[in-house]
C-alpha cells in the first residue's frame, strides 16, 4: 500500500487524540494528504456500534460480545476507511486501534489473548500499523484527568492498572513498531518527539 | 441444563415464526414453562443489533462484519436469554439460531466455514439445540410469499438457492438433530407433525 498508517495508543486521558489531533493539523499544513480517524465509530455504521458498547443496559452485556462488536467495527473501518485510504496514499492516524484491543479486552478484562489475536487478524485482514505511540502515562494521572464518565470508564483502578500495563507488555513484544512516549510531559514536548521520530524513520 | 432448547430454521417465508409462535402456545397452553425468543434481536441491546445489521447504508458493509454483529447479538441472547432460562427448566424456542450464521454467511455469503464455526463455538459457548426443525421450501415459493423487503431480502435467487442447499447440508451433517419438514404443506399438519415428534422424542 501507498500511504502511512500511523496509530496512538494509550489508557484514558493519556493526551491520544491531543497529539492526533496535532499531528494530523502539523501534516495538512506541510501539503501531506492525511486523515485522522478512530476507532471505535470512524464510520456511520461504527457510530451506531460505539453507541451501543458505550450506552448503559440492564442487561448482561458480556465480554465477548463487547470484544465482537469492536471488531466488526475494526472491519467496516478498514474497509470504508483505512484500505481506501491507504491505496490513495493517504497517511492514515487512527486513535486507537487492533492494540487497544489486545489492551482492554485480554489484558483488562481477561479473554484469551489467542480469541483476541484472531479476532484481530480477521477484523483487519492481517494490516497492522506502520507506526504505533503508545502515550503512557499513571493510573493516577489517567483518573485525574477524566471528566465525562461512560461505562467503560467507571471500571475500577485495577482495570486501569492492568490495561497501562498491558500497553506496555505489548509494545515490549513489537518494539520495532511501538514508540513509548511519556504522557506527564508537556504536550509541545510530546510532539516535538513525535515530529522527530517520524522525521528519523522518514516516514513524514 | 434442566430446560429444552429447540430452534427453527429455513430461508424467508417457510413458515418458522409461524410455527414456533404455534409451539410456544400450545406448550403454555398445556402448562409447559416455555419462552419463545429470535435472533437477531432477541434482547434490547440485541435489537440495536439488528437495526443496525437490517438498515440500508451508504457504506460497505463487509461480510465479515455483518458475521461478527450476528455473533454478538448470539452472545448477549446466551446469557441473557437462552442459558438463564433452560436453567431454570424452561422450555426455550428460538426463531433462527446456529445454523442460520452457517447457511448465510458460509454457504450464501462464502464465508470460511472454519471462520463462522470459529465464531458460533465462541458466541454460544458451545451450547447447541436440542432439536432443530427445518423448514423447507422451494425458492420459488420463498419468494412468493415475501411482502416486506429488507437488505438481505433483496438478494438475488441464486443466493436464497445457495441458502436452501446450504440449510439442507447442515441438516444432513447432524442427522441426530435436525428434522426436516415440507413447508409447502398446510400450517395444521406440519404443526402436528412437530408435536408428534417432539412427544415420540419425550422432549414434551
Amino acid at each position: 500500500m501507498k500511504g502511512v498508517f500511523i496509530t496512538f495508543e494509550g489508557i484514558e486521558g493519556a493526551g491520544k487524540s491531543t497529539q492526533a489531533r496535532k499531528l494530523k493539523e502539523y501534516l495538512e499544513y506541510i501539503g501531506k494528504k492525511v486523515i485522522l480517524t478512530r476507532e471505535p465509530g470512524g464510520t456511520k455504521i461504527g457510530l451506531k456500534i460505539r453507541e451501543i458498547v458505550l450506552s448503559h443496559w440492564d442487561e448482561i452485556f458480556p465480554n465477548i460480545a463487547e470484544l465482537l462488536l469492536y471488531e466488526a467495527d475494526r472491519n467496516i473501518h478498514i474497509y470504508n476507511v483505512i484500505k481506501p485510504k491507504l491505496e490513495e496514499g493517504y497517511i492514515v492516524i487512527s486513535d486507537r486501534f487492533i492494540d487497544s484491543t489486545v489492551a482492554y479486552q485480554h489484558f483488562a478484562r481477561g479473554i484469551d489473548r489467542n480469541i483476541v489475536d484472531y479476532l484481530n487478524n480477521l477484523a483487519t485482514d492481517g494490516l497492522k500499523p506502520d507506526i504505533t505511540f503508545l502515550i503512557d502515562i499513571p493510573v493516577s494521572e489517567s483518573l485525574k484527568r477524566l471528566k465525562d464518565k461512560d461505562r467503560i470508564e467507571q471500571e475500577d483502578i485495577t482495570f486501569h492498572q492492568k490495561l497501562r500495563e498491558g500497553f506496555l507488555k505489548i509494545a515490549e513484544e513489537e518494539k520495532d513498531r511501538f514508540i513509548i512516549l511519556d504522557g506527564t510531559e508537556n504536550e509541545n514536548i510530546i510532539f516535538d518527539k513525535i515530529i522527530n521520530i517520524l522525521s528519523a524513520k522518514k516516514i513524514i
